[in-house]
């Protein structure tokens, strides 16, 4: 299927943590993709080689991905602003042959004993640069591909109660979406396993972010029935057992339906998470998902253990979360002189 | 300056936790890459073009590099192994405009509002793939590239006191590099901060996986003076002050000497170490280190917290570590039923 903006999301996921209210965008995303796909080509092709370049927005060497600022005259003959998203393409296993019998220029860059290192060129069909265009865009276009300074926060109970807690109570994100699931109102075909009980059971359904064509990235999410558990920090022995049922009947549907083992499962929560309904991801530990970073994931076996010791772990700790320089809570962290 | 394997380092490390003593290999690869340097080209082009294809090891899919198996008619006659290493390289910031301009054919795939997304073939000489050859390659190579199983352990400290531990003690790891470093035999000049202290005191030094040219990677490691504290599991309240003079001169002498101030700074201990010797990383925020996940880093401010609220936390908590299908350790918790 072609994807036009998930590739893009990863990366910007590359740099830090993930804006809030992620998912909704991905559905967003997954409409938009569904409308592309029903109609590609229809549009006037961009304007490619006229592009003025600007500024490079971020790029990741270890991706191989860059997003830049251009400008380019417009329909009307004014300069607007476009952001260009270059992206290297994976090696295709049926094409490794062809690249190195019909490479068209082959440099020896160093050798020592059994190793040697050249640069090979390839030619043009075997070398395929996947470019998203994002024409006209916006100031909050650019601002949300430049690179964001990310700071970290040592989040106290006090700080909680202070600023975080107020911060998200004034925001009022909208979950309407996770009840729709809970309530079967919407992708209740997705479900993978469901424990019905309002106050212990929870529902696991694949995360947006995986195609469920390979196993590599494996990736679901288990959504808990009740509605008044926000994030980590709300966490008591009061819900032990429903945390137990997620991480043994998850691990169990998971090994069921795809034939992965608990052991080679990472099951942990966010704090900060993407939204405040309490929820916890299935990743393949070999796949190395954004967010499974040691400054915002935490493992729900040893969430488990915490609150089995002290019932008030989480209302007690310092929890420490990154934050990029564009997010609201940053600021309000800085208001009250924590940063 | 050409480096022949630390990319291939790092893309093996990708795909779960480090192999054991892997800055020793550094510095041998250092050496190689030394002597590499010192007479590059010497050696006879490898035939590139005449390998046959055995099977693809690993890939990539994020980092857009390809690990294969192939086969070549040596200088005997006979064919022998070779490990092809093929990886595609980052955007070069003033290539980009080139890279628009004489690009050799733009398809449109899909187009929907301001978005649409093409793909873009390069001129050869814009669309360099960095290509290593191991040859002749033994078994040990193939399996060193190939992709391995990875498995989660959840030690408990019984697991710790009859498995983990008379395993290291076993093995007799050599630590020579460290004492060398803390005796300052090696190194010396490298070190950007001490505390000469032998109970409280360590050494800060960039790690090798750092080439210092440039913040965004940045990557230092502080070793303790004494030699009697192997890994987490060791650590009591005791060593409170030496875990504070870490936190806090490290973030200090980061922030005099490069600018980076400690609300920037991934500062967290490995479970399991590469080497029985406690040390404490300190990366960018922004840098997405390999072993930063939930399943192998610990945030020294929780390590702090963890042992001022319960002096024998790490002696008494079950920790969750990944091991390789071909790691030793892995096969003793698997004869001792606990995998």
């Amino acid at each position: 299927a072609v994807s036009a903006l998930s590739p893009l999301s990863r990366a910007a996921m590359a740099e830090g943590p993930e804006p809030k209210r992620r998912r909704e965008e991905e559905k967003e995303a997954e409409e938009e993709k569904a409308g592309a796909e029903a109609a590609p080509g229809t549009a006037e092709p961009f304007p490619l080689r006229s592009v003025r370049l600007r500024r490079l927005l971020r790029d990741s060497a270890r991706e191989k991905a860059a997003f830049v600022h251009g400008r380019v005259v417009g329909a009307s003959g004014e300069e607007a602003d476009a952001v260009l998203i270059l992206e290297k393409t994976p090696f295709r296993e049926e094409q490794i042959e062809a690249l190195l019998r019909e490479h068209t220029g082959l440099q020896l860059q160093a050798a020592n004993d059994i190793y040697s290192t050249y640069r090979l060129y390839p030619p043009p069909r075997l070398s395929e640069i996947k470019t998203t265009v994002v024409y006209p865009a916006t100031e909050k276009h650019l601002q949300k591909y430049l690179r964001q300074e990310v700071h970290l926060i040592r989040e106290t109970w006090e700080d909680y109660q202070n600023i975080t807690l107020p911060f998200i109570q004034s925001q009022s994100f909208s979950i309407q979406w996770v009840y729709n699931i809970l309530e079967k109102k919407a992708e209740a075909d997705r479900i993978i396993h469901e424990n019905p009980d309002p106050c212990d059971g929870f529902v696991l359904v694949p995360d947006f972010k995986w195609n469920q064509n390979q196993l590599e990235d494996l990736y679901l999410i288990a959504l808990i029935q009740r509605r008044d558990v926000k994030s980590l920090r709300d966490i008591t022995a009061e819900h032990l057992p429903l945390l137990r049922n997620i991480l043994q009947e998850g691990k169990e549907a998971i090994a069921k339906r795809f034939g992965v083992p608990g052991s080679r499962l990472r099951i942990y929560l966010h704090y900060q998470p993407s939204y405040y309904h309490l929820h916890v991801h299935f990743t393949a530990l070999g796949y190395e998902a954004p967010g499974s970073s040691v400054e915002r994931a935490h493992l729900l076996e040893d969430v488990i253990d915490n609150v089995a010791q002290d019932p008030a772990h989480y209302q007690r700790r310092a929890l420490t979360f990154a934050l990029r320089a564009d997010e609201p809570l940053l600021q309000k962290f800085q208001e009250a002189g924590r940063v």
